[in-house]
Protein backbone atom coordinates (compact mmCIF):
# COMPACT_ATOMS: atom_id res chain seq x y z
CA UNK A 1 0.00 0.00 0.00
CA UNK A 2 1.04 3.19 -0.61
CA UNK A 3 0.52 5.55 2.42
CA UNK A 4 1.49 9.71 2.50
CA UNK A 5 2.16 10.86 6.29
CA UNK A 6 2.23 14.14 6.54
CA UNK A 7 3.70 15.39 9.19
CA UNK A 8 6.31 12.30 9.44
CA UNK A 9 8.74 14.06 10.85
CA UNK A 10 7.17 14.91 14.02
CA UNK A 11 7.25 13.44 17.01
CA UNK A 12 3.96 11.72 16.34
CA UNK A 13 4.68 11.44 12.58
CA UNK A 14 7.86 9.27 13.21
CA UNK A 15 6.16 6.72 15.88
CA UNK A 16 3.23 6.36 12.80
CA UNK A 17 5.64 6.54 10.25
CA UNK A 18 7.73 3.38 12.29
CA UNK A 19 4.25 1.78 12.33
CA UNK A 20 3.83 1.17 8.75
CA UNK A 21 7.21 1.58 6.95
CA UNK A 22 7.71 -2.24 7.44
CA UNK A 23 5.36 -3.61 5.23
CA UNK A 24 4.00 -0.52 2.82
CA UNK A 25 5.16 2.13 0.71
CA UNK A 26 5.43 5.52 2.63
CA UNK A 27 6.35 8.78 1.34
CA UNK A 28 7.20 11.15 4.62
CA UNK A 29 5.81 14.46 3.70
CA UNK A 30 6.47 17.75 5.97
CA UNK A 31 6.40 21.21 6.04
CA UNK A 32 10.92 21.16 6.19
CA UNK A 33 11.77 17.94 5.90
CA UNK A 34 10.53 14.55 4.17
CA UNK A 35 10.99 12.66 1.18
CA UNK A 36 8.57 15.45 -0.35
CA UNK A 37 8.27 18.98 0.82
CA UNK A 38 4.02 20.19 1.54
CA UNK A 39 3.06 23.85 3.19
CA UNK A 40 -0.51 22.84 4.24
CA UNK A 41 -1.63 26.36 4.92
CA UNK A 42 -1.29 26.98 0.94
CA UNK A 43 -3.47 25.12 -1.19
CA UNK A 44 -1.25 26.02 -4.08
CA UNK A 45 1.56 23.86 -2.46
CA UNK A 46 -0.65 20.92 -2.05
CA UNK A 47 -1.81 20.68 -5.30
CA UNK A 48 1.94 20.63 -6.24
CA UNK A 49 2.15 18.24 -3.51
CA UNK A 50 -0.38 15.81 -4.65
CA UNK A 51 1.05 16.51 -8.24
CA UNK A 52 4.25 14.92 -7.31
CA UNK A 53 3.03 12.23 -5.11
CA UNK A 54 0.86 10.70 -7.79
CA UNK A 55 -2.14 8.59 -6.70
CA UNK A 56 -2.20 7.22 -3.55
CA UNK A 57 -3.64 4.33 -1.17
CA UNK A 58 -3.89 6.65 2.09
CA UNK A 59 -2.83 9.56 3.68
CA UNK A 60 -2.05 9.82 6.79
CA UNK A 61 -1.75 13.65 8.82
CA UNK A 62 -0.07 14.23 11.84
CA UNK A 63 0.04 17.55 11.58
CA UNK A 64 -1.30 21.05 12.72
CA UNK A 65 -1.36 23.49 14.50
CA UNK A 66 -3.58 26.08 16.76
CA UNK A 67 -3.73 28.94 18.69
CA UNK A 68 -2.76 28.01 22.36
CA UNK A 69 -4.11 30.94 24.70
CA UNK A 70 -6.36 32.93 26.88
CA UNK A 71 -10.10 33.70 25.58
CA UNK A 72 -10.01 36.78 27.41
CA UNK A 73 -7.02 38.05 24.78
CA UNK A 74 -7.99 36.08 21.99
CA UNK A 75 -8.64 38.01 18.57
CA UNK A 76 -9.69 37.01 15.30
CA UNK A 77 -6.27 36.82 14.16
CA UNK A 78 -5.26 34.54 16.81
CA UNK A 79 -8.20 32.34 15.96
CA UNK A 80 -7.41 32.13 12.60
CA UNK A 81 -3.79 30.24 13.25
CA UNK A 82 -5.97 27.44 14.02
CA UNK A 83 -8.24 27.87 11.45
CA UNK A 84 -5.48 28.42 8.16
CA UNK A 85 -2.97 25.48 9.99
CA UNK A 86 -4.80 22.48 11.68
CA UNK A 87 -8.21 23.11 10.26
CA UNK A 88 -8.24 24.20 6.30
CA UNK A 89 -4.28 22.24 6.14
CA UNK A 90 -6.13 19.26 7.01
CA UNK A 91 -9.23 19.76 5.06
CA UNK A 92 -7.31 20.84 1.87
CA UNK A 93 -5.88 17.51 2.10
CA UNK A 94 -9.20 15.46 1.52
CA UNK A 95 -10.94 17.98 -0.70
CA UNK A 96 -7.64 17.92 -2.70
CA UNK A 97 -6.50 14.13 -2.04
CA UNK A 98 -9.76 13.02 -3.17
CA UNK A 99 -9.21 13.54 -6.79
CA UNK A 100 -5.91 11.50 -6.07
CA UNK A 101 -6.79 8.85 -3.90
CA UNK A 102 -6.91 5.15 -5.33
CA UNK A 103 -10.38 2.70 -4.95
CA UNK A 104 -10.75 1.77 -1.30
CA UNK A 105 -8.03 4.54 -0.57
CA UNK A 106 -8.54 6.10 3.23
CA UNK A 107 -7.93 10.04 4.63
CA UNK A 108 -6.43 9.57 8.47
CA UNK A 109 -6.80 13.38 10.04
CA UNK A 110 -5.63 14.00 13.54
CA UNK A 111 -7.67 15.82 16.58
CA UNK A 112 -7.44 15.67 20.24
CA UNK A 113 -9.34 15.83 23.59
CA UNK A 114 -9.89 19.40 23.54
CA UNK A 115 -13.23 18.76 20.70
CA UNK A 116 -15.14 17.07 23.88
CA UNK A 117 -12.71 17.98 27.17
CA UNK A 118 -12.17 21.59 27.30
CA UNK A 119 -9.02 23.12 29.10
CA UNK A 120 -7.74 26.38 29.78
CA UNK A 121 -6.09 28.43 26.79
CA UNK A 122 -7.79 25.59 24.70
CA UNK A 123 -10.55 27.40 22.91
CA UNK A 124 -9.06 27.90 19.37
CA UNK A 125 -7.59 23.86 19.53
CA UNK A 126 -11.36 22.63 20.56
CA UNK A 127 -12.70 24.44 17.83
CA UNK A 128 -10.53 23.32 15.22
CA UNK A 129 -10.59 19.96 16.35
CA UNK A 130 -14.38 19.76 16.52
CA UNK A 131 -14.46 21.32 12.84
CA UNK A 132 -12.39 18.33 11.58
CA UNK A 133 -14.30 15.29 13.32
CA UNK A 134 -18.07 16.70 12.44
CA UNK A 135 -15.99 17.04 8.48
CA UNK A 136 -14.80 14.00 8.89
CA UNK A 137 -18.81 12.48 10.14
CA UNK A 138 -20.03 13.88 7.31
CA UNK A 139 -17.07 13.48 3.92
CA UNK A 140 -17.46 10.09 4.92
CA UNK A 141 -20.98 10.05 3.04
CA UNK A 142 -19.89 11.79 0.05
CA UNK A 143 -16.17 10.12 -0.51
CA UNK A 144 -17.27 7.67 -3.66
CA UNK A 145 -14.93 4.75 -4.63
CA UNK A 146 -15.21 3.10 -1.14
CA UNK A 147 -12.67 5.64 0.05
CA UNK A 148 -12.70 6.25 3.70
CA UNK A 149 -12.15 9.09 6.34
CA UNK A 150 -11.35 8.89 10.05
CA UNK A 151 -10.29 10.71 12.63
CA UNK A 152 -7.82 9.89 15.40
CA UNK A 153 -8.42 11.47 18.49
CA UNK A 154 -5.44 11.24 21.22
CA UNK A 155 -5.44 12.54 24.89
CA UNK A 156 -2.30 14.21 25.92
CA UNK A 157 0.83 11.78 25.32
CA UNK A 158 3.00 10.44 27.77
CA UNK A 159 6.10 11.84 25.65
CA UNK A 160 5.23 15.21 25.78
CA UNK A 161 5.77 16.19 29.68
CA UNK A 162 5.49 19.95 29.29
CA UNK A 163 2.31 19.74 28.10
CA UNK A 164 0.71 17.48 31.37
CA UNK A 165 0.05 21.01 33.43
CA UNK A 166 -2.47 22.28 31.12
CA UNK A 167 -4.26 18.68 31.50
CA UNK A 168 -4.77 18.33 35.35
CA UNK A 169 -6.43 15.33 36.08
CA UNK A 170 -5.45 13.49 32.20
CA UNK A 171 -3.88 10.17 32.42
CA UNK A 172 -1.11 10.38 29.97
CA UNK A 173 -1.73 7.58 26.70
CA UNK A 174 1.20 5.91 25.36
CA UNK A 175 2.50 6.91 21.91
CA UNK A 176 2.15 3.23 20.38
CA UNK A 177 -1.45 3.19 21.65
CA UNK A 178 -1.93 6.78 19.38
CA UNK A 179 0.31 5.26 16.59
CA UNK A 180 -1.67 2.03 16.37
CA UNK A 181 -5.12 4.36 16.55
CA UNK A 182 -3.83 5.16 12.78
CA UNK A 183 -3.08 1.12 12.08
CA UNK A 184 -6.85 1.06 12.83
CA UNK A 185 -8.11 3.81 10.53
CA UNK A 186 -5.94 2.30 7.84
CA UNK A 187 -6.15 -1.08 7.57
CA UNK A 188 -9.32 -1.20 9.41
CA UNK A 189 -13.12 -0.44 7.60
CA UNK A 190 -14.23 1.41 9.75
CA UNK A 191 -15.29 5.34 8.03
CA UNK A 192 -16.59 8.31 9.34
CA UNK A 193 -15.19 7.39 13.07
CA UNK A 194 -13.73 9.59 15.31
CA UNK A 195 -10.59 7.23 16.84
CA UNK A 196 -10.14 7.91 20.38
CA UNK A 197 -7.28 7.39 22.66
CA UNK A 198 -8.37 8.46 25.59
CA UNK B 1 -32.66 42.38 30.41
CA UNK B 2 -30.66 44.12 27.33
CA UNK B 3 -30.84 41.71 24.76
CA UNK B 4 -28.73 41.77 21.58
CA UNK B 5 -30.31 39.73 18.95
CA UNK B 6 -27.92 39.12 15.57
CA UNK B 7 -29.96 38.39 12.74
CA UNK B 8 -33.55 39.48 14.13
CA UNK B 9 -35.18 39.98 11.16
CA UNK B 10 -34.13 36.47 9.78
CA UNK B 11 -36.66 33.44 9.50
CA UNK B 12 -35.82 32.33 12.99
CA UNK B 13 -34.76 35.44 14.16
CA UNK B 14 -38.33 37.11 14.33
CA UNK B 15 -39.25 34.20 15.96
CA UNK B 16 -36.42 34.50 18.79
CA UNK B 17 -37.11 37.98 19.02
CA UNK B 18 -41.03 37.77 19.80
CA UNK B 19 -40.04 35.58 22.87
CA UNK B 20 -38.05 37.98 24.62
CA UNK B 21 -39.68 41.41 23.29
CA UNK B 22 -42.54 41.91 25.41
CA UNK B 23 -40.31 41.69 28.81
CA UNK B 24 -37.12 42.57 27.54
CA UNK B 25 -35.33 45.75 26.19
CA UNK B 26 -34.02 43.80 22.65
CA UNK B 27 -31.97 45.77 20.41
CA UNK B 28 -32.20 44.09 16.63
CA UNK B 29 -29.23 44.04 14.47
CA UNK B 30 -28.62 42.52 11.33
CA UNK B 31 -26.47 42.75 8.06
CA UNK B 32 -28.91 44.81 6.27
CA UNK B 33 -31.87 45.82 8.71
CA UNK B 34 -32.88 46.23 11.93
CA UNK B 35 -31.66 49.02 14.96
CA UNK B 36 -28.10 48.93 14.23
CA UNK B 37 -25.94 47.12 11.09
CA UNK B 38 -23.43 44.33 11.28
CA UNK B 39 -21.54 42.89 9.21
CA UNK B 40 -20.65 39.81 11.17
CA UNK B 41 -17.60 38.80 8.46
CA UNK B 42 -15.89 41.78 8.93
CA UNK B 43 -14.12 42.15 12.70
CA UNK B 44 -14.39 46.00 12.24
CA UNK B 45 -17.52 45.99 11.38
CA UNK B 46 -18.48 44.15 14.80
CA UNK B 47 -15.83 45.98 17.09
CA UNK B 48 -17.87 48.83 15.68
CA UNK B 49 -21.00 47.64 16.25
CA UNK B 50 -20.13 46.73 20.51
CA UNK B 51 -19.17 50.62 20.65
CA UNK B 52 -22.46 51.53 19.29
CA UNK B 53 -24.49 48.80 21.38
CA UNK B 54 -22.69 50.05 24.72
CA UNK B 55 -23.23 47.34 27.51
CA UNK B 56 -25.40 44.62 27.28
CA UNK B 57 -26.51 41.35 29.27
CA UNK B 58 -27.34 38.97 26.39
CA UNK B 59 -26.20 38.66 22.90
CA UNK B 60 -28.07 36.02 20.77
CA UNK B 61 -27.01 34.59 17.75
CA UNK B 62 -29.48 33.34 15.38
CA UNK B 63 -27.15 34.42 11.88
CA UNK B 64 -24.42 32.74 10.04
CA UNK B 65 -24.36 31.17 6.45
CA UNK B 66 -22.08 28.41 4.50
CA UNK B 67 -21.70 26.62 1.51
CA UNK B 68 -23.90 23.93 0.95
CA UNK B 69 -22.92 21.89 -2.18
CA UNK B 70 -20.84 18.88 -3.18
CA UNK B 71 -17.59 16.89 -1.34
CA UNK B 72 -16.63 16.08 -5.06
CA UNK B 73 -15.89 19.94 -6.05
CA UNK B 74 -15.57 21.31 -2.88
CA UNK B 75 -12.53 24.05 -2.91
CA UNK B 76 -10.59 25.81 -0.47
CA UNK B 77 -12.87 28.97 -1.27
CA UNK B 78 -15.86 26.96 -1.09
CA UNK B 79 -15.30 25.87 2.32
CA UNK B 80 -13.69 29.62 3.64
CA UNK B 81 -17.59 30.83 3.07
CA UNK B 82 -18.61 29.27 6.11
CA UNK B 83 -15.44 30.09 8.15
CA UNK B 84 -15.65 32.90 6.94
CA UNK B 85 -19.62 33.77 8.09
CA UNK B 86 -21.16 31.23 10.12
CA UNK B 87 -17.95 30.28 12.24
CA UNK B 88 -15.73 33.92 12.69
CA UNK B 89 -18.90 35.51 12.72
CA UNK B 90 -20.27 33.82 15.69
CA UNK B 91 -16.75 33.84 17.36
CA UNK B 92 -15.59 37.03 16.92
CA UNK B 93 -19.21 38.25 18.48
CA UNK B 94 -17.75 36.97 21.65
CA UNK B 95 -14.32 37.56 21.28
CA UNK B 96 -15.16 40.78 21.05
CA UNK B 97 -18.23 40.64 23.31
CA UNK B 98 -16.88 39.50 26.16
CA UNK B 99 -15.16 42.79 26.43
CA UNK B 100 -19.07 44.87 26.96
CA UNK B 101 -21.20 42.09 28.06
CA UNK B 102 -22.45 42.83 31.98
CA UNK B 103 -21.38 40.63 34.81
CA UNK B 104 -23.76 37.34 34.85
CA UNK B 105 -24.72 37.44 31.02
CA UNK B 106 -24.75 34.84 28.74
CA UNK B 107 -23.82 34.05 24.62
CA UNK B 108 -25.74 32.05 22.58
CA UNK B 109 -25.02 31.08 19.27
CA UNK B 110 -26.63 28.88 16.23
CA UNK B 111 -25.25 25.60 14.87
CA UNK B 112 -28.02 22.85 13.77
CA UNK B 113 -27.96 19.16 13.68
CA UNK B 114 -25.25 18.43 11.08
CA UNK B 115 -22.68 18.89 13.58
CA UNK B 116 -24.00 15.41 14.54
CA UNK B 117 -25.89 14.08 11.15
CA UNK B 118 -24.00 14.53 8.40
CA UNK B 119 -26.34 15.02 5.04
CA UNK B 120 -25.22 15.28 1.48
CA UNK B 121 -23.76 18.64 0.67
CA UNK B 122 -23.52 19.67 3.90
CA UNK B 123 -19.96 18.38 4.51
CA UNK B 124 -19.35 22.31 5.35
CA UNK B 125 -22.05 23.12 7.51
CA UNK B 126 -21.06 20.00 9.37
CA UNK B 127 -17.68 21.39 9.99
CA UNK B 128 -18.64 24.60 11.13
CA UNK B 129 -21.40 23.67 13.69
CA UNK B 130 -18.87 21.28 14.84
CA UNK B 131 -16.07 24.00 15.71
CA UNK B 132 -18.71 26.22 17.67
CA UNK B 133 -20.42 23.62 19.78
CA UNK B 134 -16.63 22.52 20.73
CA UNK B 135 -15.71 26.61 20.65
CA UNK B 136 -18.81 26.91 23.77
CA UNK B 137 -17.78 23.99 25.43
CA UNK B 138 -14.29 25.21 25.90
CA UNK B 139 -15.22 29.08 26.08
CA UNK B 140 -17.18 28.38 29.00
CA UNK B 141 -15.24 27.40 31.12
CA UNK B 142 -13.09 30.97 30.69
CA UNK B 143 -15.59 33.09 30.53
CA UNK B 144 -15.05 35.03 33.79
CA UNK B 145 -17.89 36.93 36.15
CA UNK B 146 -20.23 34.29 35.91
CA UNK B 147 -20.85 35.09 32.07
CA UNK B 148 -22.63 32.23 30.49
CA UNK B 149 -22.32 30.78 26.79
CA UNK B 150 -24.35 27.75 24.89
CA UNK B 151 -25.37 26.86 21.81
CA UNK B 152 -28.59 26.53 19.78
CA UNK B 153 -28.52 23.20 17.59
CA UNK B 154 -31.98 23.21 15.63
CA UNK B 155 -33.14 20.16 13.27
CA UNK B 156 -34.44 21.45 10.16
CA UNK B 157 -37.69 23.38 10.96
CA UNK B 158 -41.31 23.26 10.05
CA UNK B 159 -41.14 26.60 8.46
CA UNK B 160 -38.65 25.73 5.96
CA UNK B 161 -40.02 22.91 3.60
CA UNK B 162 -37.48 24.01 0.76
CA UNK B 163 -34.71 21.77 3.07
CA UNK B 164 -36.76 19.07 3.57
CA UNK B 165 -35.88 16.85 0.62
CA UNK B 166 -32.09 17.29 1.54
CA UNK B 167 -33.32 15.86 5.32
CA UNK B 168 -34.61 12.22 4.74
CA UNK B 169 -36.24 11.25 7.59
CA UNK B 170 -35.76 14.03 9.76
CA UNK B 171 -38.50 14.63 11.80
CA UNK B 172 -39.27 18.73 10.94
CA UNK B 173 -39.23 20.72 14.56
CA UNK B 174 -41.62 23.29 15.24
CA UNK B 175 -40.42 26.87 15.06
CA UNK B 176 -42.04 27.55 18.55
CA UNK B 177 -39.54 25.00 20.07
CA UNK B 178 -36.44 26.08 18.47
CA UNK B 179 -37.73 29.55 19.67
CA UNK B 180 -37.63 28.33 23.31
CA UNK B 181 -34.26 26.75 23.68
CA UNK B 182 -33.01 30.29 23.38
CA UNK B 183 -34.92 31.41 26.01
CA UNK B 184 -33.72 28.51 27.98
CA UNK B 185 -30.27 29.66 27.58
CA UNK B 186 -30.61 33.36 27.72
CA UNK B 187 -33.01 32.70 31.12
CA UNK B 188 -31.40 29.57 32.55
CA UNK B 189 -28.06 29.08 34.49
CA UNK B 190 -26.21 26.29 32.21
CA UNK B 191 -22.98 26.99 30.50
CA UNK B 192 -21.01 24.87 27.74
CA UNK B 193 -24.00 23.25 26.77
CA UNK B 194 -25.30 22.59 23.42
CA UNK B 195 -29.23 22.90 23.70
CA UNK B 196 -30.42 20.11 20.50
CA UNK B 197 -33.91 20.99 19.25
CA UNK B 198 -34.19 17.16 17.51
Amino acid sequence: MKIIIVGATGTLGKHVTAAFASEHEVIKAGSKSGDILVDITNPASIEAFFEQTGKFDALVSTTGSGYFGPLSTMTDANFRVGIDNKLMGQINLVLMGQHYINPKGSFTLTTGILSEEPIILGANLSAVNGAIEAFARSAAIELVNDVRINVVSPGVVEDSPGFFPYFPGHTPVSMKSVAQAYVKSVLGFASGQVIKVY
